[in-house]
């Protein structure tokens, strides 16, 4: 399996990647010009030991490429993180490529996430962030409905300043733009990766966000079982 | 002057800066542990020698820190940037350092950027990226009033999502988003910028963020004239 | 103060710096636009608040510049932290200038560190790495003459050698570079910095290392009180 | 064939790799949603367009990674260019994990790089960096033999430091460091790789590392073609 869906229009899929845990381990060794051929108990201890204390660099040399669609709302948490940035995030690390889809240019009709009415979630009680309880059906149906017609009439006006001539750069100005999916590839290592499950894996990142970093923990842990347990808090507590 | 006005309501403001054209040259120099104090000619010639030869290190010892409020479609072109990704932009520069407001916190009202009736433009004619001619003020007129009620709109359904006791996270799906003002500080070496104003002044960036790249240029190019002159193109062929 | 002597011949420069305790408490509240114009205990919870949940990135808006000067061992550990790369160092992190003289031009006279008599050190007990007791003092005078000698014979070949024609880069052979002096430009980010001191001020980082961490904490520390305390490990347990 | 040996002990192995050129087409065309399966001349005359235009970003997609087996000299230079640094060198990229052994432990004997008789380089006629002619071969026979010695009586006078219980990290300094052998892991993308081919692969760059930059360039040649040809000056050239 290498595509997973998610959300009513996304997915995530794994393109191509280099390596297993026995990179980390050979990175990790190469004071002692000594090569693991399978992954023993004395690998899986160094490793346990690497992530332990922080010798986090043989986990970048083990690298993963994805294809993602998602609404921008959440393509801008990831990038947040990519560039180490919001201050609820915090690293500097930039080992990443990203290449992605642009409204400059006319190419997709655009596709929206709206979601069901079974999927509007409250405000949280004591947090100014995340979400609470789901909201009640009927509430829910009601906004499904308003965000509807709002992306068809947006959609309209959009396509309206397109035939009136006007540039695709500015006629976006009429897109609800939060919820239009967009579509990029992402490389990165796994110490990368694993530092952005460790935060968007959490309760309090955006639900929506939290599916993605579902999707790709799903994809990539059976290449790297080991490193994963070790570098993300909440399979070490599971282990 | 540390603060220009850019579009309806945005604007740059320079927070901070460390060094001059010296500090290119003294971090250049250290292999001959010579100290200038002030810029001569044959300093002059050795930031030239350097911008022509590509050694560009030297310039990442002079940094500039600002804070900039700009639609969030201008925002997203500049991230591109700074993570250097989009085809078109390819840097892998990270000495940025980038903190942001965020949407999902319920902050400040939103406030939009809205063309005004002469300032929409047409598409281009023989490029699928930027634009072209002003549209006729009469039609540009019609589109400011339809993104006008547009917004209106928008913002009268977001609050109400709210006030329906929706999460500010998935309330913001009724923002019509890409012209909506976020506010960051971004703090970034000399080398950094000046790549950044090569992309952005030129004539085929959108005019909007080649506006952002103007006010950019015109607070810090007294602090660092030599070197900016050598390093963004448009400044040499002016020279 | 800027400047700090550090072993037999080598000292810290603190070049330049951009910023205050205040630049991290601002960039973090970028967010609701708000300013503080002088620390108050509610800026130092922040800084706290930041420092403990790991949300750095807004402690990479302030800046400091040094000037090192440091044998060529301390030199390539300095720079494998900034790399990210041996395994116990494990950070990813490139906000980092560097700026270095080179071997490979005929600049200045080669300049070496050696050990006092009362200078050497034992190797540890229960350790790969680091060092244990100092070594008596008639045995550390022994190897102090041995190493004089050596460094005497080294340089007379490497003489013979450039005066025999043999261009600087391959007379360098005879250099015994490991304790050889080497200056350098650092620039920095005050999360970068503090990372470096985390690792560096450990009682396992060579001991020469130390000395060097130790000028740079004591040049900066008056600049960013707060900042530091809260993320250099050894300076909270005092606090 | 994945390794390719170097000067007289030293070698270049290709540990791994992902993608080919066909990465850097998708990744470039992630906007239009289309992916290649084989390369035609569309895709060529694309990979062509993006290192013209300098959109360098989809060769970050494609990913390798050596071991690498060099004097320490080598070793310093190629860090340089990772770190990005030395003012000859200028970039800032930051893309590359890098992990290398230490003589901080005794692990290994010491190896060095001795060049033969008719190996040594005269200073070069009108620069001030690289070389010219070779030596004559009696004066090379001399300066072989005494490098030979030197290094002889310094790994004589390192053993006597260790077994007079000196810790490792104090007793290298007796080891002529710039010809030693050190060993290091890289991992690094096409784009950054093709960076360090076009600045080693120059006629002034130190012939040491001109014959590791030929090796790198051998093994992976064959994987990427049409990228390395656009990227590497000296391969555009003949092309």
């Amino acid at each position: 399996m290498t595509v997973i869906k998610v959300l009513n229009e996304g997915y995530v899929r794994l393109v191509d990647h280099m390596g297993s845990d026995l990179t980390v381990v050979n990175s990790a060794r190469v004071s002692y010009a000594k090569q693991s051929l399978e992954l023993d108990e004395r690998d899986k201890k160094l490793i346990k030991f690497l992530a332990r204390e922080g010798h986090t660099s043989p986990f970048r040399h083990a690298i993963v490429q994805f294809e993602v669609y998602a609404p921008l709302m959440v393509a801008r948490q990831w990038w947040k993180y990519v560039v180490g940035s919001a201050h609820y995030e915090g690293t500097g690390d930039s080992l990443d490529a990203w290449n992605e889809s642009s409204r400059r240019y006319i190419t997709e009709d655009p596709v929206f996430y709206i979601p069901q009415a079974g999927e509007w979630r409250s405000k949280p009680e004591n947090s100014k962030q995340g979400s609470g309880e789901r909201l009640a059906w009927e509430l829910g149906e009601k906004h499904t409905r308003e965000l509807m017609d709002f992306i068809e009439s947006g959609i309209a006006k959009y396509e309206a300043a397109l035939s009136d001539g006007i540039c695709a750069e500015q006629a976006r100005l009429f897109l609800p733009a939060y919820g239009m999916y967009v579509r990029w590839y992402w490389t990165a290592s796994v110490q990368s990766v694993a530092h952005f499950l460790a935060q968007r894996l959490e309760h309090d990142a955006q639900q929506e966000i939290q599916e993605y970093a579902k999707a790709i923990l799903e994809l990539i842990r059976p290449i790297y079982p080991v490193s994963l347990e070790q570098l993300v808090p909440d399979l070490k507590k599971e282990g």
